[in-house]
């Protein structure tokens, strides 16, 4: 037998004989690894290799005789087809929560039984609630070692890929300035030590970029800093010499990647560490020195890192025109194949589009996997198209694509929705009431400091007044060539918090949508910034600056729906995306961009 | 000295002599009796009493060397003027935040040092968070006893008011019913007992009403209930012989108010009790005796008391309109005397305007005191007119009044801005906005189980276009014959918890505002009842059906910021209106409905 093409129910039947060595009842997967990075490099795959759900979100509990994958409803659809026959059950979550695996666990696993997790891919804010729960129930935890590693010989080393200098113009900010910064923040703290594992903070401080996990422009690193030095753990020979000696100028130096730990536990017993539990694993966190005080507190780069300065708000439209001018491109190809009456795949798509994108001057890389989707496949909000499973695009309905690029001056993500053939009254439909949630949130204005959460159901609302509602947030943060998803913002149904506040130059995705399983999906999004508005006697307020240049296609707009202010945001909208696109493209995208950001007449 | 008119600054002093005494460095004073509840009797109004300020929330913390209150937005202006001259800092924090004092205290009090709380006033959660910051900061709690007792010789003695019952048809479930239903509750969270201290809960849950307070006909008592019994503990002779007959058979056992610590001290050591650590005191918690598990969750009466019966909620339509043609004779009233040319300040019109609402069957007293606010003083949300300090109705500009009635069939709460004189574009312009928020969040729609806090934007949106904002919530739950105030749902900037869900029959206020300090203050009220919404295939939805029933001025309109879809529901409220309340009404009553629910054009 091939183990590396053995199905689910196989692998977890191996899992299973070496939970009984390890003295465990149960065995707790999290989709995680040392960083809680979102993407994953395959090395901490365990979830999906030993389950075969390849959804990038969702948890794997195995006990002695059950199974059970949690994923919320971006993949229900998706994880439901994949787990079919595997023995394993799919618990449906709702978006955002992240607690149904544990009533499960003290629910499956009896009093005096052992569960074991991999306390070094263990966030500490869902280690204290899983210890939680296992204190009530009974359960003991162990967290010393990974219950994975017997049962998974075949798994992937750690990734080796060289780390390069994010330079001026695009990095505005030095790093010595950044360090300041953050030292600043630790200061205000009482913090000597700051400790840092998320890898987006760390490219941010560095100012370094990688390439160890796909779609995120990072490394794998920890970063140790103190009030005068700052020591960057991370694979030996990934940072080039030349490099290394440009960042000992800047005040970082280099240990090994594996010793993170150990230069946690080497701090002086009077030192205060700052750490973010949302941010550090358990195993980290209980590797530093006894004695050292902890302070616990959001990240100061997570904050930092998401107000843009108007430099880098500067590079991000310019690498939003890019990316608008590949997608005029992208279309007119489209369009005129189609025409042609040529044989055109979801596949193709997301071949000819990534295209498009690579010709753009600053490109490096897409920012997450194209989502191409026609009719029936654009209703699973995360689809993605395979070279054994996709959808030719032929006869009538509405194809979605939702995809983005990661630039040296900044990060998109977009997604529109184009008509095929001929499209019904009920696609016109969808498409108008998901429109004008977009717009009812593009143009909020609202008060500076305004919990990014609240802002959610102004996007709802048009769809919620006809007893309709989508699955997923409405919005997320964006780095800045960085990851897609980065926080702390949220507009989403998320229980808020402090961090959450909107702050300006804070990048924003508007996203709402509408999905009808089996039949057609909708989404229109926009990254949008934020920028100050008139502030008054009752303070200062934000409004949007809408980032994002494409036109949204009017062909597929009811009209008996657009209110005459809708139309004119619109017809304003698509004269800037003309005014900016049309120097950047020529020939067919040209002629494509005119006509699709033709005003449309206001009733 | 009469130590009764002794101003704030002499209390103060008399406190501090007690403080060493009793060996504290500092005591903390919050707006709380051992109910939580929001009226407190005139005995547990040590925060007043001490600092002079008159607001309904507030805390006060006084040291060795300094002394604080913390207040609201709501209650600023007001606060500043009467903790004038006091020697007591004013600390201004946001409407929903109570954790500043916390912070305050932190700085203050010196390590090693004790601070002194009533352990019998205070909350559980709140407790616990004020021995986290004491714990952290070294300083020493003590709850133990009352640390006003000694300086506060003139404290009023506990009310003492009779307890009657609440019969049927106003109260459609009966008392057994109701403890059923908690018992089923308890039964699910596997509690043996159950103890409840708020005493809206236990008058729901035994259908008895009473006066301790003004305003809530509810009565100072602790219920304990197990499976089998249940035992108010209630001052002796309140309850009349023949109620308490009805009681005991019922399953209801009466026992002396002073001896709800001892009940719970009586408790057998494997008793499971379910008690809401926010609606329970530490001095009672603590009182419960030793092993006694403890199962902390909201009150399930909370919970179930929310959602109204449909027989409740139509008895609730009867009171809206009856409260409405109390409105529709108070307006006639004040039109008619304006034009005669007649004095009348803000106290007559609470007077004439409660006269009116006394003139109603099943009215039994007003729901919480008037606001009538002219102009500047409309622009205090929780201004209240005194004999010593009031304007009079004169000139021109905006009059607010805030009322609302208790009703043997519901409570009401109603805000409506009436214009004098000749109003400016402004006043237009602000009602116009502040109207545009009620209708937005009036009109919505919305999946059930939605958290309330979501809500909170739709109303606040239209201010927030033009850079304006209020300091207060949206909406706050109201109850049946029972409180004003009553959650669980809120719908505001509150962080939410999975309570908070709207659920069907639940009854809300929907009143944003906008106040200009020194000019003017516009605030639309009306009370809303959660309704199935058509559902679909995305789940169940609710909708609010508008129960008050009262002409909104429209002469106070901008007809340029009015949409045709907002005049258009105006105009239907208006007929509803005018249709409900004409055979309530007659002579000018009925005269000045019809003119104030005539139609407006649609442009």
């Amino acid at each position: 037998m091939d183990t590396r093409t053995a199905p689910a129910r196989l692998r977890i039947a191996r899992l299973r004989e070496t939970l009984a060595d390890q003295q465990l009842h149960a065995v707790l997967v999290p989709s995680a690894d040392p960083h809680l990075s979102e993407y994953l490099p395959a090395h901490w795959q365990g979830r999906e290799w030993f389950s075969g759900f390849t959804g990038s979100m969702g948890t794997l509990v195995v006990t002695a005789t059950k199974a059970a994958v949690f994923a919320d409803s971006r993949y229900w659809v998706q994880a439901e087809a994949e787990l079919a026959g595997s023995g394993i059950e799919l618990v449906k979550i709702p978006t955002g929560a992240a607690t149904h695996h544990l009533d499960w666990i003290a629910a499956e696993v009896p009093a005096g039984a052992a569960l074991g997790v991999d306390g070094q891919v263990l966030g500490l804010a869902a280690a204290k609630q899983l210890a939680e729960v296992c204190q009530r129930a009974g359960i003991v935890l162990k967290t010393q070692s990974d219950p994975l590693a017997a049962a998974w010989p075949e798994r992937a080393s750690l990734p080796a890929a060289a780390i390069y200098d994010h330079k001026a113009p695009h990095a505005p900010l030095g790093r010595p300035a950044k360090l300041a910064a953050v030292r600043a923040a630790m200061a205000r703290h009482g913090a000597s030590h700051h400790f840092v594992s998320t890898v987006d903070d760390i490219a941010w401080i560095t100012n370094l970029r990688g390439a160890d996990v796909d779609y995120n422009p990072v490394f794998l690193a920890h970063l140790l800093i103190s009030q005068t030095d700052a020591v960057l753990f991370v694979g030996a020979g990934k940072v080039p010499a030349a490099l290394a000696a440009t960042l000992a100028a800047d005040g970082i130096l280099l240990a090994d990647y594996a010793h993170a730990a150990a230069g946690l536990a080497a701090l002086p017993p009077q030192a205060t560490l700052l750490i973010d539990p949302r941010r550090v694993t358990l195993g980290l966190r209980e590797a530093a020195a006894p004695g050292v005080s902890m302070i616990e507190a959001i990240n100061p780069s997570t904050l930092a890192k998401s107000r843009k300065t108007a430099e880098e708000a500067a590079f991000v439209r310019e690498a939003m025109a890019q990316d608008g001018a590949a997608m005029c491109h992208f279309y007119a190809w489209f369009e005129a194949a189609q025409a042609r009456g040529e044989r055109i795949t979801e596949i193709t798509i997301d071949e000819k589009l990534s295209a498009e994108r690579a010709k753009r001057p600053g490109f490096v890389g897409l920012s997450f996997p194209t989502i191409a989707g026609f009719n029936a496949n654009g209703a699973l909000p995360h689809y993605r198209a395979t070279a054994q499973s996709h959808a030719v695009i032929e006869g009538n309905g509405l194809l979605l694509i939702d995809s983005g690029g990661q630039y040296l001056g900044g990060t998109t993500d977009i997604t529109r929705v184009w008509p095929v053939g001929t499209i019904s009254d009920e696609h016109r439909h969808d498409f108008t009431l998901v429109l004008k949630g977009t717009l009812q949130l593009s143009r909020a204005r609202f008060p500076t400091g305004t919990l990014s959460p609240a802002l959610d159901a102004l996007a709802r609302a048009p769809l919620w007044a006809e007893s309709m509602e989508y699955g997923h947030g409405t919005g997320h943060g964006v780095g800045y060539f960085l990851n897609v998803h980065e926080g702390p913002q949220s507009i989403s149904k998320a229980i808020p918090d402090a961090n959450m506040a909107m702050q300006p130059g804070m990048i924003t995705s508007i996203e709402p949508g509408l999905y009808k399983p089996g039949r057609h999906g909708v989404r229109i999004e926009n990254l949008v910034l934020n920028v100050a508005a008139p502030a008054s006697e009752f303070g200062e307020f934000l409004e949007f600056e809408t980032l994002t240049l494409c036109p949204i296609d009017t062909r597929c707009l009811d009209m008996a729906l657009m209110r005459a202010d809708e139309i004119d945001w619109l017809n304003r909208y698509h004269a800037i995306v003309r005014e900016r696109l049309a120097p950047l493209v020529d020939g067919a995208g040209l002629t494509w961009l005119m006509t699709r950001t033709e005003p449309i007449p206001t009733p």
